[in-house]
């Protein structure tokens, strides 16, 4: 295999991480992964406690993907930190996709208590994917503090508003050495794409899939964008003209 | 098969027409035919006389593709009307995808020559595929002279500057029967996989897949990102939303 | 006055054109005219018949602003042509702005009745304004007839939706030599700056400002910006660059 | 004067804040203040010290604005605490606009460093207009900790780039309740206007207008661009139709 995704040292054959937030069913879960061909899967310790969490587990554990936990609905650094070490001890893994949130409203990170969180757990050995904004600074920030990797958003959770701001993903690739994964916003498959050709290591998906009318066909969906958009940046797309013959290059970078 | 293309009573399981304009040589035409995996081919005629001929029929023969000429490079009815005939005589095939230029600098179809030009092609009892601008009313005027299909651009030929106008696509696809096969303007996937997510039935390229740095590659990626599209099209994408959480939702129609 | 708006060897010192569709009443109408300091008003002879007429024309003369006839509602070459001379007679002008709509549910115009109007009513000593589509090729086919302006279109008439495709308008500005008038589609006052900014000579605007919660406010906004947008355009903007300080420009045309 | 701009207290009818950077000389700057109508303007103190002060100062005192000195160059919370300071020596005013950088490349702020030196200003009694990036929960801390002002991008300093991501813009202003101010990024008159009608109170420009071809009159063009853009937004802009008739209202919130 030629072209796989490593994160902390770890290789994945497939680019699409799947989120289960407003996952209709356990059977729905199931076919989305299985179309998604996802090996990552983002869990909140909260939804698992409050699920009793066995059956959602099980789900996870039978498809054979590695288990993510997530700090989902955490507002403080303090909280988030805890919530990663119960996760840790609950999941047996220090892997942990850690969310600190600024707003209920907007569900928007907040990213002076996720600096923060990132800065202990990093140093408490956890293997650390920061949900962050946009902002290249703040992630190069979190890369310098020793994150695995670094997911910025392209819009608000939920929002499928897609990739807002495609420039400042851009310029996130260019900060960072560790892999990119967008974030939240994903609406549709030309979302998914597009991250993949601005760079984007891999894409994470939640209500893109498992709120759609026929949440397998989009997983399937999703899984093949991801690829063509991986594809598409390898491959070297054609620079954009002014005219249809015109040899006068329009700027080479996607989508401004 | 459940989601075959339908053009003129004949069914193809890929939604790729490939183009043979700017291809480098027969070698790279024969990686892209095969990766993207397309059954539908489109050949200016000029281009197979001007090289001879043979070896590039021979490339698409073996590929068991249906052959599309075209009438590339006309500037007037009378012209693409004598061409296509010519079209037919030498491929033995009454389809042809009609093309009439209003100027060499942009490329872009002159609507009145194209027209007539159609008109008189469908009379002859020719299956016809007009290349045309995005402007919902002639394409609703080529749907109602009896074309097998409208081809309305996304953007000028070879400019790869994508999708311009999404609206007029949509307000297209709302206004003909017949198949809408985007035509112009792709420069890598998400481009495509928008124009399947907008409701066109197909997608024609050329120049995005023979001028990138690595033709091959980019058929392939062409041909997931144009599933991807379609799937994510019947899968029913989620609504876009202003907030994360907000119950308002934001209009329900592709990237405006 | 050093920049002044000359169309068919008539000077004016506005670059807003206002029309009177969705006008509330005639006091909007008189304070719309006088917060957008316009020089041309066009009224649809239809309009003008239906209230009888006197009321609104009589607000028109007052302004002291020149009518501009038109034919809106129409949907035939032949309903035009004969609009135009009922308008000619009534409002002892040759000046019209020509309309033939080719769908009451877009109001797009239709392309190939169009041309057939213009080139009738231009040969019977019109000086013709034809409201047209986006479509470069059709521009130009205008202004070859003998059109003293074209009027291509933002969005579609009332959407509010803007210029969808500034690429086209660009274009449209290098095609002809005669005034280029956006019409249609302009929803607030950064919509009229960018027209002026790609390039266009004057603007017109109806429901933008007529249907506004303060029309006469948004008459004020409009004029506004069509002068920022003027003085923009002759000022020479800064090129866009990728990073802060980097050398390399981004494509130097407005708003691709 | 029915809509003054109020920061701190202190009213302005001009809602245009001028940058002196890139200004090619003094003869300019001074059209461009006269030009723009600005009343307020920035300057850097280490500009100030670089070119002896005195000439520089003495126009922005002759035009009767008011000085707005800024901490543009620093990196760190500690030398932008130590800059404001001794511009307030310098100048005998405790307004500053705080810019703390992190990336001399981008130029874009670093929010870590920027929340510290806000708060420690704050303290010691600054009026503290803090430039920021377009993060909404980064924008409400600001203003939490007292500042008078935020002051979000539109895209990287220089860059012409226009407002990346209007939602953000828009989100800033739900967020905070202290005049927003959009900061760098503009390159031309209908992206000052598009920030007004975010709903921004005002706007600072630099090199749009230092740099343009002709400084004086793109001054002119923002002056009437930022004042067009005001009164569209008080005016209460039509809704966004998806066709040109249909009742249906697409989004009803400027430019996504």
């Amino acid at each position: 295999m030629d072209d796989v995704l490593t994160i902390a040292g770890e290789d994945f054959a497939s680019r699409l991480l799947l989120g289960t937030g407003g996952v209709p069913s356990l059977e729905v879960l199931e076919k989305a992964i299985v179309g998604s061909a996802t090996q990552l899967v983002t869990i909140a310790l909260r939804r698992v406690e409050a699920s009793a969490g066995t059956p959602l587990l099980e789900v996870v554990e039978r498809s054979k993907v590695k288990l993510l936990p997530n700090t989902a609905g955490c507002m403080t650094a303090r909280e988030a930190v805890l919530t990663a070490k119960l996760a840790r001890e609950a999941f047996e893994t220090d892997w942990v996709k850690l969310e600190v949130i600024g707003d209920e409203h907007t569900l928007l990170p907040d990213p002076v208590e996720l600096l923060d969180a990132a800065e202990r757990l990093v140093a408490d050995g956890f293997t650390v994917l920061p949900y962050t904004n946009d902002d290249p600074i703040t992630a190069r920030r979190l890369a310098d503090i020793g994150c695995a990797a670094v997911m910025p958003l392209g819009s608000p959770i939920g929002s499928g508003l897609g990739i807002r701001n495609p420039h400042n993903i851009s310029l996130i690739r260019e900060a960072v050495q560790v892999p990119v994964i967008l974030d939240a916003g994903v609406g549709t498959a030309s979302d998914a794409a597009l991250a993949m050709e601005l760079g984007c290591d891999a894409v994470l998906l939640a209500s893109a899939v498992t709120r759609a009318r026929d949440p397998e066909l989009m997983a399937i969906a999703m899984r093949d964008a991801i690829r063509a958009g991986r594809a598409a940046y390898r491959a070297g797309r054609i620079p954009r003209r002014w005219h249809a013959e015109a040899s006068t290059q329009i700027a080479g970078f996607p989508e401004l």
